[in-house]
């Protein structure tokens, strides 16, 4: 069994990726952390979780941490990079399903943050865990940058396009839409029911996060910088992620065979039959990416349609898939089962 | 493996009830049936079930239902009541999840449900399928008739008072909130989401379907006929059931204690601790039933909350645990998971 | 035109309040006040009033408030009694939305308000703001409390039966469910939109404080106290109240005819057709309250369905009906507006 | 008073339509038809236009059409274009809110609605009714076309862009958003409550009947065939439109400024400050269209945000403006209260 704890469980991605590790068949939970929390059941919380796990909130500091083999740190941005230095170096692997090391470069990262980063020699080696593209890397990695929600859904959309180099790279555009519980458990009125409950909008327009770490990943796999717009909005719904991507490719290639190839051999990426719009709920609670390409009217703007679950995909279940990689088990322990529809 | 088949697995209840199936390790779904979708790909309808069943609809007389051990019913009322004679007569074991062989009384299921019942001589072999009563009767059933998702929830909360004889027996308010989900999957006007979204409504307050089958349970349980009043009402949101249910006792009898004793030994019924109010997401997907009883500032009203997703514990969930008891099986094999939180 | 002021109206009650105030043809809204929000815009926070509502929230202390005919108080439990004295004092008139004047007696209010009231004697001469009983003392009130929401929508629907002593006084069971905007615009987890769509519960069983509010008024109506339980759930949906209230009635009564004879003369309180289901988005953005009667199965047990506009009959359209009737204006002026479907 | 009629009321717009109607000064609304409802009152399937309207459908031959002075259709598509020549021959003024008169070309429209135009000489004649960009030609049309949801919300964005020669017009792409009630209110499974909530989806990405509609009005306006990828997607709200909009601008146009002004007269167009993101629920119910126009990181992609109501501004409301220019009134009559917001 390979022991984990897990910092920071209070909020959404805390609690999904519990429910995803206690039903794990090789995963034991030594310790779940909070400082608000401590001493709380767990389950007195989450009480989803009433039955599978019989543990409290634990401080930080009392937990076992160390005699973890993986600690997952779903903490607010700049809390995980305090702690993962001394982990490391006690021989803990981390996955951190926050922000703190999904940008190489600790310039760009404090400018997007607000913060200086407090391991800047760690990023360098951090390893961004989007498996589609560093799976041999993930495997062996000391530190795991769990991607971000948006850059989850936009990247596996644009990838082919990119790796292939049919997309005109200078003019992406990235529309996406995210239900609520992106914006995470804390209390704020922006999100309340009343707030954001029969109302759409976008937010962010003149820049968000995820820009540069969705910039980040597709230039690399380009080999030079793209150009890339990304406007969030926010949709009265719980779960769910739908990029609406676009971008302009010149000439008669077979995108639907593109893709299909792209992701044949990928557990998680399921290309849908030509001509499909992809719906949100068909990924609610799992792991699963799915994706449609259209061209419309034959002309040369192609149209990719991706979503996932953003709590899963988005977050907790890439991470469960991480740990999975990083301690050689089948990739789809603990995750293969199907979407809640309806 | 035990050999299944589904007839008339395109409602909710059937793609809940595959969504089960395809995950318990030891059943084998053998057909889907559907007259009006016969040659469709279940997935291709279901898209959360791409990669999970690999069959298409077939016509019910296509079928090779009588290979099968078991075949559930997840057809419209009346129809299962047509071929269950035959499929009995074969040897096959038969869960309908539909309300033909609810009633006990011939005369009262064509009064409630305006037919003629087909085999009224199965009426009275049929279990009535709510574990928690009837578990060893279940174990040999031939045909389990799966209880409503109002009933489940309705009966759940008030048994301990009725079989401890300290409920007022003829004055019980059953006042109960469901999902929409619980009208099904058929084009109607008054499910749209547009008219059942930003708002809240009783119906059927002259008299609704499932009230004669709660009297029946309760009647039979309290050896008495029992007066009840039930009020159903439409909650916008897809899954679960809420029912508030009242009644009067008398004394100072530990009502918290009664409940807890009663359900100690059920693995799906979860007492929670005196105070609570059970929210019915913590049940979203799974087949528990989560109760609270309370008795405000402590007068003879006594108050129980009793929540389950109506498609799981009050439909599929419920018919899977009917399944295990019938062939052997443990209670909760395939059905062992945490509800999807948030 | 009448001069009004409105303190404290960043929450719900307020915009709302607003938003009925800037379409009234008999009234000038001479000052918005909020001490957090001092110098911003009102339509800046509401951009609903862009373009209806030309100023800017400024700080209690510095408003015009004594040069008002008439102040709403729109603010938390506990601030009006601060202040009202000194207005009345200084001649204007008060309503307020909150709790400070609704329970007559003192000692009451401090055991559910948790705190000492600040000018106790007003509270005997302040008017319970219920048109439908109270509308001549409503006239020449000084202050007037606005009645909680909760406490309209079950007062309107047990009147008729208590007033005509058909109801077993001792056995009233209100059973409400409110939209989330009931519980205000302030940042809590609780009313996060992840927290509260896709779910349903109960809370407050153990006693909320409508419940002494509701008991005061039906029990001066009885002439003695009357028994009641009330237990109020939490709707995903923004506005509406839904009360279904359950009491015993002896004999023969036309409760149909009894209730539309009471309520003839009544602007606001619409009597449906024998066998309606009334729903909450009838109401939606108007001060109407429906009402339908039934007795299931021609027994003993009466069930009456009342909905309400939680913001409107419930709080800000009920003030300003209560407005009209100070000011000797016609009671619907403002408020003649159908309701918004769908 | 001006008399008019509607012909096939029974719909989101056509109930949307009568609330405006009922509260319009100048208006006196003389006969409602239906087929399928002859006979029934209309606040009996509309329970909130009880007290407001007091008539019941008729068959549309035997209502008093050619009395009225102005007729609505509110009516499926190819309804209107087999009246409108007899009513137009009588006299009578027409507003179609279906798409019968949208598209002039009657090749085109036949390739989209898939039918053969009853009277293609009208279409010709039909003015386009927009306001802002056809105000003059509306006030003495005979028949006016109303604009789709979407066309209203995209145009009215792209506008100022195209007018002054700013935006890229080969490569505008409109990503659009909508609630559920833009599918009107017919009985289907797709629009089912448990389909639509908790779910977010594309539609129609390989042509949307919108697409040529809004392509005609820009590209007369740019004087050129305009390129426009247009991808809709549905929301699960009940009301509300959200476009999102994309082109390119070379230089260093004020484009805040432009929109400003451009709009400055419009009593409908509502250009929010600088860095602005409009929520469809600040228009719910309202005829207004609130914009913001963002350049991200001050490159070349502009980014227009445009918000209405669709069954408002983008269906009934329109259709309201369009009788005021019609008949001379002035243009905000029966339009000017604030949107219900939350």
């Amino acid at each position: 069994m390979i022991k984990v704890g897990v910092v920071g469980a209070t909020g959404y991605t805390g609690v999904e990726l519990l429910r995803l590790l206690v039903r794990h068949p090789q995963v034991e939970v030594l310790c779940v952390t909070s400082r608000g929390e401590a001493g709380t059941r767990v389950d007195a919380m989450f009480p989803n979780l009433r039955g599978f796990l019989d543990l409290q909130f634990v401080e930080p500091d009392a937990a076992p941490l160390t005699e973890c083999d993986l600690v997952f740190f779903a903490t607010p941005n700049g809390t995980a990079m305090q702690s993962v230095p001394a982990l490391v170096e006690a021989g803990v692997r981390v996955i951190d399903l926050a922000a703190d090391f999904r940008i190489r470069d600790a310039g760009e990262w404090t400018q997007w943050y607000g913060m200086e980063h407090a391991c800047p020699e760690l990023l360098a080696e951090a390893v961004y865990g989007l498996p589609e593209i560093n799976r041999e890397a993930i495997r062996s990695a000391r530190v795991v940058a769990n991607p971000g929600c948006y850059p989850t859904a936009v990247t596996l959309g644009f990838l082919p396009l990119i790796e292939s180099g049919l997309a005109a790279r200078g003019a992406l555009i990235a529309d996406a839409k995210s239900g609520v519980s992106g914006a995470g458990r804390k209390a704020q009125v922006g999100t309340l029911f009343s707030e954001a409950d029969e109302n759409f909008k976008a937010y962010g327009v003149a820049g968000h996060r995820h820009l540069p770490e969705i910039r980040q990943t597709l230039s690399a796999v380009a080999g030079e910088t793209v150009g890339l717009t990304f406007v969030p909005h926010l949709v009265p719904m719980v779960r769910g992620i739908h990029a609406t991507l676009y971008t302009t490719v010149a000439g008669e290639a077979d995108l639907q065979a593109l893709f299909e190839q792209r992701y044949a051999a990928e557990p998680f990426v399921d290309v849908l039959p030509a001509g499909s719009h992809p719906e949100t709920r068909t990924v609610r609670g799992v792991n699963t990416c799915r994706i449609a390409v259209h061209r419309p009217q034959g002309g040369d703007t192609v149209v990719v349609l991706s979503v996932i679950d953003n709590l899963v995909k988005g977050a907790a279940g890439q991470a469960v898939h991480n740990l999975n990689l990083m301690f050689g088990l089948d990739e789809a322990l603990g995750l293969d089962t199907p979407a809640l529809l309806p």
